[in-house]
């Protein structure tokens, strides 16, 4: 349970009365691994940012093979037909409604929730085109609401596309709500294949959260892993071989170097900076230093510690700042970025990182007198936290709480995110 | 204004209580032929089945040309890309919330609506397949929540997909309110290429009534005209050449015999049934029997009379009935359809057809006593008729009252149609 000082909070939550009932919430997410839906049932007190979160039950329930296959061929960028992506619509909210029920019968609380909140599978996301951004989530809501005889709170990315936002990141509002601390400065780091950061000022109010991609998660190890491993490993597992190396100090400085650290945010990366071509084009330079595979991971490793660290030096708020804003604007690591202190209490790890021990001693290395620490505390697990944060949003849309960051998305003011549908008037299917 | 005996109608209004007051509401409806977008304001007094409807405005958006390619090129069955269907999505949100905006502007009240209905353009309906229906609507509705600073609802028709219907027609419910009359039996005939009927019994409530594609509206008809002129004429005007022929009765009594006009509703017909192929196939046999285009386009047109007064004779109800409800079944006109007498006091047409006075006039000479006139009255015209029904829709989903007809769309139970998407917090673009 995150109470975190509620007086304090009571000032964000714009007036709303706190319902004086706890209300049980179903969150649907498919991640972009596009292996399933992860079903969450939450108790939330109250509205807002005094918002309290109780996760109660968790399924994870896998896509059926062949249609996960169909999905995997419709993603961006993908030829397809338009009946087929009708189709694919229309069956993954079957598969979603049948899932949520599994889930509302495991909870077994002998009763439905009072609200779902789903996120459907995201099947294309373009953030530059010509004529603005452009999202597409599918995976149709009203079948979870037909089958579950819930309201459904659905397509939560397209409202803050339509005031100039890129509909993404999403979560920083809920890991203001989640992590958001009175006296501390928390950093939630989530390690996945690229790294992402939101930064919660101690007492943050929504314009003080700071939230972007720091750049490369576990995609170049892992993908180094699986080249040094001719394909057999797919990971380090414990951050093992890294541990093992030692850092190639040219090499990493010159892939610090990387323009995309120096981008100001909002701004987020993907695999055409760090992904397979990246790897490809630097294998060369790291055989002409070393031999040995375990130093290119502990390159690789401390490449993911420092280019997070560098991010938070560069972009977060210091007790100690960089010696020349002009310097750092230019990017130059000479610029006395060595020298910022971050103004970080404690970071929260999540993702697959977050087991990856080299990279954690590294982070902390950097970092002397910060608490590193796993997010995972509660039930509010790396494997839960998004479809909580989507059953959170539902119940802010319900609540009429604008639940985008406009300087996270950068969209031009805040808006309340979401679709709701209501179920048919006759009982459900699973209950 | 429809009132029609609120007094009457109050009973079917699920106990809501009538708001006190009026709500403005706009209606956007994209119909098949993919030209624009209507966009009407209405005034809407009451709810449920006690909803009254005054027309304020109208304006029709077309397409700009290239969105109209792209969309014509989407429509379903198409080749695509995923990028592609997401980019329209947005981008016909986009022209969806300029159109809106203009609309508003030139209502000129000084106001911004209460709601708005967004019908959306459908590029893709399946009725039939194995996993069940599925129908896609693009214009992603949060782009004129945020530009016109109104509520919308959207998507109207996967909550009956959700409950195991077909998705449409949708109209009926609207029908029913509309042209409801508590003395009269009205069929709400529409011939556009296809013709509908939605029959409304004298004080009907939604369960007495019937709705289906009837067979041919102006399909055959026009696709005959365009082959007699050589493509230079596109319909045939007020019916002046089928008024110069004579109808060849031995051809017209074999299309009465297809097998579509003996199928029970619910149904639906689509140019697979009466379009190109149908008159391909058909010619030889009229030229083999007359050389007369005239009487060609008689017989046409007569087609169309007679199949539309055989469904209401074989499917509505009859004063005074077929002699065996076997031969009906069955379907064979020798079984005493021509002695039925449907049980229609009134006719309002709708369509294309209601200005083919050929047409009218075979449809009066085949009921005579029944009155035959245009649907258009108090700005309710063919042409509104549809974005109205969808600004109607939009406030049955805010009154929560299900505005799907179950024996009209083959779904299980009733449903509240739509999905509800807010405006953000700030001063909309166009107010």
């Amino acid at each position: 349970v995150t109470r975190n000082d509620p007086q304090k909070r009571r000032r964000h939550c714009n007036s709303l009365p706190e319902p004086a009932d706890v209300r049980f919430v179903l969150g649907l997410m498919s991640g972009t691994s596009c292996d399933g839906v992860d079903a969450v049932i939450v108790a939330i007190r109250g509205c807002g940012l005094a918002m309290r979160v109780t996760p109660l039950a968790h399924r994870h329930e896998p896509y059926p093979r062949a249609l996960r296959a169909r999905l995997l061929r419709a993603m961006c960028p993908a030829r397809t037909s338009t009946q087929e992506l009708a189709g694919l619509h229309a069956d993954v909210g079957r598969f979603y409604a049948a899932a949520a029920c599994r889930a509302i019968d495991q909870w077994g609380a002998g009763r439905r929730p009072d609200l779902v909140g789903c996120h459907g599978q995201t099947i294309c996301h373009l953030a530059d085109r010509r004529t603005g951004s452009a999202t597409l989530q599918i995976g149709e809501a009203a079948f979870v609401a037909a089958a579950t005889g819930c309201p459904v709170v659905c397509d939560f990315r397209q409202a803050d596309l339509a005031v100039g936002g890129q509909g993404a990141p999403l979560v920083p509002w809920t890991d203001l709500v989640l992590f958001g601390h009175p006296r501390m400065a928390r950093a939630v780091q989530n390690i996945g294949g690229i790294a992402n950061v939101t930064f919660l000022p101690a007492g943050a109010a929504p314009a003080d959260v700071i939230a972007f991609d720091t750049g490369p998660g576990n995609m170049v190890i892992d993908e180094l892993v699986r080249v040094v491993t001719g394909g057999r490993g797919a990971f380090d597992v414990d951050g093992g071989m890294a541990a093992r190396g030692r850092v190639l100090k040219r090499v990493l400085s010159r892939w610090l170097r990387h323009p995309y650290f120096l981008r100001r945010p909002p701004k987020s990366a993907g695999r055409e900076e760090f992904g397979r071509g990246f790897v490809a084009k630097e294998l060369p330079r790291l055989r002409a230093v070393s031999n040995r595979p375990e130093d290119w991971l502990a390159t690789a490793t401390a490449f993911t510690a420092k280019s997070i660290v560098d991010a938070y030096r560069r972009f977060l708020p210091c007790v100690k700042p960089l010696r020349s804003p002009a310097g750092a604007r230019r990017g130059g690591r000479s610029a006395g970025i060595q020298d910022a202190v971050p103004a970080v209490d404690e970071i929260l790890v999540g993702g697959g990182g977050a087991a990856n021990a080299t990279l954690l001693a590294m982070l902390a290395g950097e970092l002397p007198g910060v608490l590193i620490r796993p997010m995972d505390r509660d039930g509010i697990t790396a494997r839960t936290k998004e479809a909580i944060s989507f059953a959170m949003l539902a119940a802010a849309f319900v609540d009429g709480v604008p639940a985008n960051l406009p300087q996270v998305t950068g969209a031009r003011y805040p808006a309340v995110l979401g679709k709701l549908c209501l179920p048919p008037h006759r009982r459900p299917a699973c209950s």
